[in-house]
């Protein structure tokens, strides 16, 4: 198969990498001449050009840029598709991309790959990054049955776990487990470095350890990516923040009326419910 | 120098270890004569006991009870101590523990070593386990310095980061790294099982990674630790969730407002401060 990805950072060029190593011939296209210089050097990609007609002959095209730039990215190189191209994006936001994008090509296929590491950027870029992740494909109506399994077929090429589903349902799940902890993590950080006395403050830094480290890891993380998901995914994560300060109150409302019983059936809770979250 | 450790659980279990293996004499107590009987087979102790008449020959002891039983321990032990005995605790919280054990025994100390594990129980207990860790001790204008001293001395030889602090600082920079993001997550863990369409949760918990893993994993943790937590730092922990209370309002109302400029201002400045508490 000819495969072509649009942007070659952490994830067009993992899969590159890995689509290569398949047997694909894989073609890559960024805006930066020295991105694709270091994608064909690193195997990322058979050919790489800031040219988009060097999709002429892909079978499939993965669309990696950034949530922001999407529909850019698209309408600039649907003019170079060959008519039965099917067309997939990364976005971690479906409901917004299935409206924007669908309507401009009949074959796509919405598609969120859910890996990542820390770094970004073509050198971040890893074989194998999707092995065991949930890989989740959002077909609407008008999505014809063959696309998606050309895109289902790839995905489980790359060992993901495959889950299809409808953008909304997509939308709401990921507001719960990855868009809500991130403002969730966030807030904490923020309330911390609020303390006034700076004598707490400086004895916080110090003490903080692992409780500290992993509840403020993704609030921490990259700031574009979380206002991404924010503008793109708005209603859900504010449904979800919603619902999350709901809880946050009626646990203030346990330890104000030092209602010891019910925060202890409370915590009960939350030790039996989260091992359901872990694969 | 002969030391005595009351409660041999993971925190007095692994002291014993260590302290034995730089040669001092261990005598251990517990309630439960087949934990006495482990903490001699595990090299826990040199000698342990059900009866606390053990550590009459004792130079410094540490309570090593949960905060719950501790006042109960401290009063039956202290008719066995020597009158110049140094007395210490390992409690979480530091304001109660002075207030209420302090008065009772001129050389206490009140300490805090911030170790553990997802385990508890003799069983867990483990050598080096306060390596690197910090160890906040918390005198108060009558704690003799001569008592401070010999337990510095202990915590240092245990390769922790000594820290001495008023007990109100100590509880009040613990609640922010400590308490609060215990009650982050598990209101987190709470918020995401409300979702009432089984569909959407189902895929929640699919799709659940590494970034709701490390926000949860506090919250899901020991619900008897997180009672005693709001129970014994009340005040403090109640004061960061309302200063949480506030960010998570302007976070949400930043999302609300679409004010992608302020969240991005926001996320820029936590990924900024976050370093600030990692060692």
């Amino acid at each position: 198969m000819i495969i072509g990805i649009v942007g070659l950072g952490l994830i067009g060029g993992s899969l590159g990498l890995d689509f290569r190593s398949q047997g694909h011939r894989v073609l890559g296209v960024s805006r930066k001449p020295e991105t694709c210089e270091r994608a064909v050097a690193r195997g990322v990609a058979d050919e790489a050009s800031v040219s988009r007609s060097l999709l002429r002959q892909a079978d499939v095209v993965f669309v990696c840029t950034p949530l922001g730039v999407m529909e850019t990215t698209v309408d600039e190189i649907l003019p170079y598709l060959s008519a039965d191209a099917v067309l997939t994006d990364v976005g971690s936001v479906k409901g917004w991309v299935m409206q924007a994008i669908a309507p401009k090509w009949a074959n796509f296929v919405g598609g969120h790959p859910m890996a990542g590491t820390a770094e970004s950027g073509i050198e971040a870029a890893q074989r194998e990054l999707f092995i065991n992740c949930a890989y989740v494909l959002t077909p609407v109506a008008t999505t014809p049955l063959s696309a998606v399994q050309r895109v289902e077929e790839l995905a489980r090429s790359l060992q993901s776990h495959v889950y299809i589903c409808s953008p909304d349902e997509h939308d709401r799940a990921v507001a719960w487990i990855s868009h809500l902890p991130v403002m969730v993590s966030a807030s904490l950080i923020t309330a911390c470095v609020s303390e006034a006395d700076q004598s707490v403050l400086e004895l916080a830094k110090k003490l903080a350890s692992s409780g500290f480290r992993d509840t403020s890891r993704v609030g921490g993380g990259n700031p574009e990516l979380g206002v991404m998901m924010a503008k793109y995914n708005q209603e859900a994560l504010l449904r979800s923040l919603y619902a999350y300060r709901e809880q946050l109150d009626r646990a203030i409302d346990q330890i104000e009326q030092a209602d010891w019983a019910t925060l202890d059936h409370h915590l009960q809770a939350t030790q039996h419910q989260r091992p359901s979250f872990m694969r």
